[in-house]
């Protein structure tokens, strides 16, 4: 249990608060961060003192040392939130289309790709210009260089940019070229990299960790909203099983499973979760059919050729073909899928 | 390695084949079963040996020792098989739908429910009358007196009958009263009942372990195939996984992951993999989207007041209402669901 | 919730109980096995109802429809149980060592491993002769001539014999010839063999399933002792994740979390967790050390020519220098491991 | 495929290595970080120009674009890294023992607690100032005030301190305080934290995640070793599986596993893996038996009423009563614990 102060709360207050708890046989630890002063109250019978201790003058809330999501939860939003993206709405009636390759290559590479991916209704680029990657020795992506395509193809296309960030050092940098920041399963619980997302203001692209439970995304989420950002978009990519004929396992149950608990929008990733592009269609129409918001999907202009995950890529006339069946399923469960645009912006 | 004699190969020509394995340094073993004998050969550079031994007037035939699937395999067979069970067709381009009870609890019950089954575009019925469960103390299932009450059922409503057998000593049993034997999750490597399903003629609805690879349940669908019946239904109903929120986790992937593989009709448990009814429309909806051939759903008149697994099971009403939006789905990727039929046979 | 009658209930005491619950506004089913008949009572304040049916003198027991295991419980019983085997007690302070090849197959196999085996320390020889394999047509064991040959053993060399029964029908015939039955990781939840076994007196060595929770595990354990036989030996060894190096992930933790919950005792078998020999002493070390009452293990003479499993079969040597080790541990952890024992009976 | 050029290459040169790559029909991708220039060449047959391309005078070394890890290998070094903290080795034949509470709360505390581990053969004090928590909202460490009280721990009862660090920005701050920084398994794959730990000199601690195979853990173990640091500790901590009873499943085959291909150390944290405190002891021996380096405990002087952990912390009695079995073991298997020291230092 914690009992969070006043700002402004005086030693000699916080002092007395302490001798209050122990007398009542409990342990307390006092700790200050960025001014804010929390008193932990811990053993047995902390929450038969939560009233009295709410009742202090000195005391601003108390909560539950674990509380689970509370910002993020249907509970104290009902309605579903609409991320607005440049012209985009993720969260709507319509769905949410990202596509383009794992990582950025060269201008050539999204030129030969993102008109593609437009005219068949995508309106978001993905790209990686910062690359995690298990291996030190892998491509790690183009950095900056990445960055500034990205940004071209934005102005030449007429397409929103999602892009991941790996450290809260790059925050500032990702978000002056992107629209979107994509925060990746291997990161979701790098809580200094939520908290510093969480603390601008483009939305978040937030991936389910491959191996982390929907509690566990929702409360990763939290600390993106408790920072401060409710432009949140979560994104189921498959979890590890024993299955070794995908990547991933998709957990489409995910998609509703969230929707009971959270008013954020949904999207699945079918590429990350298949690890070949042939299962791709199927998973995405899966999780269309399943109710989520959207879908990011690899795709690149000549997938053998790619620099890293050519195998689950797509090329732009696969995506056309899925697009299309795409758009029956999302009316068959009730959705639309925005028309493609004209290409300049 | 396994060298399989032709039949009335003599004492001799066997002597002769040991001695000429075990002269190339190798181990062998000889095994009879059923009048079929078989040579197993072991040992580093038992591969190289396969052609010579192939080529003796006493061998049939030569093949790795862990062969993989064969008969159920693309390789074997192109086009998909389809299943006729009674009118209906499971593998074709109308979804088969599969609902009913958990278990079968009376005549009432089933009145109760079976016509709205029916009424939605069910055309069998599933209900348990043996059931698996993990405790020596629940509800066992109505064991014979079920099957007669799914039989009447089946006369009085013109509805197909899916019911599971336990073991081989069953088989005979449960093979007079359904038109269809399952194969339970529990079982899936129960390689003596898998024997016994594949030596009768009736089909067979063989249930994914929820711990089992896809290549374990095409082996599994390989002994029913081996022993004789090639009328097989595989099932998808969710894997075990570390996400609580969920019964099972549905490996919607399975479904073209399988569809790759074999030429055998797929369908999907989503009731079994949700755990609870709220999430049971949207997996069936992404099962369909994804290319089932179809669904096996529990539904209960009353599911409150179920002996089992009520918390999973559909109302009537809720079972229509979900039949509606599969109709649209399954149009949507290019399936159709058979209509209505009147109720009597 | 489930009410059993007494034997001889009447027809009419029959009608008045279902009446009863039904007032109640409950559901209820009837059933009848072996001539025990079980009220089934289900809906909304069930359990409220318990007390007034247990009260009926037509009731002889009320019990709850998903009871978990109570025959195999610390509840049930405090002090471990010892279950003999010929001269060899398992679960004592000594620990019991199962060792021998994973399948049976030659006269001149056994003859080569067995003594060796015995001078280590192994008191009890497992090898197969029904073999249940993921393939149709992988080698399926010698089948009763392997029992014929694990029968010459027992008499040759003074060991106990365990090996595994893959049916109900075959109970009978491998009880003829083992001093322990072998139910396998894949059956552990095949309910029909569990009660087979159960009904003989030999005792039952339980392996838990790759895909089974300790509470699975001893509820089939509950299945074997509700039918009669309580001379249960529980087996873990290994389940399944998502990490490739090993075949299984040895679960050491189960050791002391079953011996928390049930007096039965419990091995471990480090060879189908390890999957290669390298790992097995090393896994076999940690099983003894967390508390296990005794191994069993696999040793082939020639394990690079064995018909299967030779990959993680140790040799004679490498069982003896592991023998050596794990005596050093017992003895570390309280526990002793037997001597050798001269080779004639 | 990447070919890394000279330090100080023309623009002239790259431009005829890109040139070069592209007549041979592959795609090329140049970036440059820190003024290192790399070419990653992709497409079909790239492999067969590396040759070629390692000839080349600009060009200083030509890999795989995926490779595993080279520097924390076995076939890099041979002999076990043995990592000195202060006068402690880890990876010798004395095991290192850390223990400490899960986060620090006060000197009180720590006075409590240090000395009844240094008499029990504890050498280094383990404690969070900085805890990952999978909350917002829960109790989040003393940050600082936390680090300096290890500090003062250290210099009282003459320990050294291994603690957590969640983020790049605060490594210098930690290894300000710290002997040995540890990365959690959260963390495992945040590859900015790896880079900014092995870019300075203390010691790492570095947990499997609790997702992560043993090459991932390998590879993140590289990452440290690629930025400059070798002082690398590796540490199995328990893996997510479908398993309730335990918090995660010990992997002690780990153990072994990474002994195969790493010269790195190994411990075990047998609390988190195990979740409660009853449970720690068996995974404390069986961690030892299988060949650990030592072990890493949450040790807590009152248990119920801590902040954080409570459940899987053992007392300081029986901490030391767990200890007196450990030393059993480690002898049983070739290993020594260090006597207890006089508290100053």
């Amino acid at each position: 249990m914690i009992a969070v102060l006043r700002a402004g709360c005086t030693t000699r207050a916080k002092a007395e608060i302490v001798r209050f708890v122990e007398q009542a046989g409990l342990r307390v630890v006092v700790s200050e961060n960025d001014g804010r002063c929390e008193v932990g109250v811990a053993g047995e019978g902390a929450e038969a003192l939560a009233a009295a201790l709410a009742a202090l003058p000195e005391v601003e809330e108390v909560r539950p040392a674990g509380a689970p999501y509370r910002l993020v939860s249907r509970e104290h939003r009902d309605e579903p939130t609409r991320v607005k993206v440049d012209g985009v709405v993720v969260g709507g009636r319509a769905l949410a289309i990202i596509a383009g390759p794992c990582a950025v290559e060269s201008r050539e590479q999204l030129a030969a790709l993102v008109p593609s991916l437009v005219a068949s209704g995508a309106r978001m680029l993905r790209g990686g210009a910062f690359k995690p990657r298990s291996s030190p020795y892998s491509f790690q992506g183009l950095g900056r260089a990445g960055l500034e395509l990205l940004a071209e193809a934005r102005a030449a296309y007429g397409v929103s940019v999602v892009t991941e960030v790996l450290g809260p050092e790059d925050v500032a940098l990702v978000a002056e070229y992107a629209d979107v920041l994509q925060v990746g399963a291997r990161n979701m619980q790098n809580f200094r990299l939520l908290a510093a997302v969480g603390e601008q203001p483009r939305p978040v692209l937030l991936k389910r960790g491959m191996m982390a439970t929907i509690e566990e995304l929702l409360l990763a989420a939290e600390y993106i909203a408790a920072a401060g950002n409710p432009r949140i978009i979560l994104c189921e990519r498959g979890i590890r099983t024993f299955e070794p004929t995908t990547r991933n396992t998709l957990d489409v149950a995910a998609v509703p499973a969230l929707k009971e608990r959270t008013h954020l929008p949904v999207l699945v990733d079918p590429s990350h979760a298949a690890g070949r592009r042939e299962l791709v269609p199927a998973l995405a129409y899966a999780a269309v059919a399943a109710g989520a918001d959207g879908l990011i999907v690899e795709v690149h202009p000549d997938p053998d050729r790619a620099m890293s995950d050519g195998r689950q890529s797509l090329t732009p006339e696969g995506f056309r073909a899925m697009m299309d069946v795409v758009r029956q399923v999302a009316t068959a469960v009730g959705r639309t899928v925005e028309e493609a645009q004209p290409h300049a912006r």
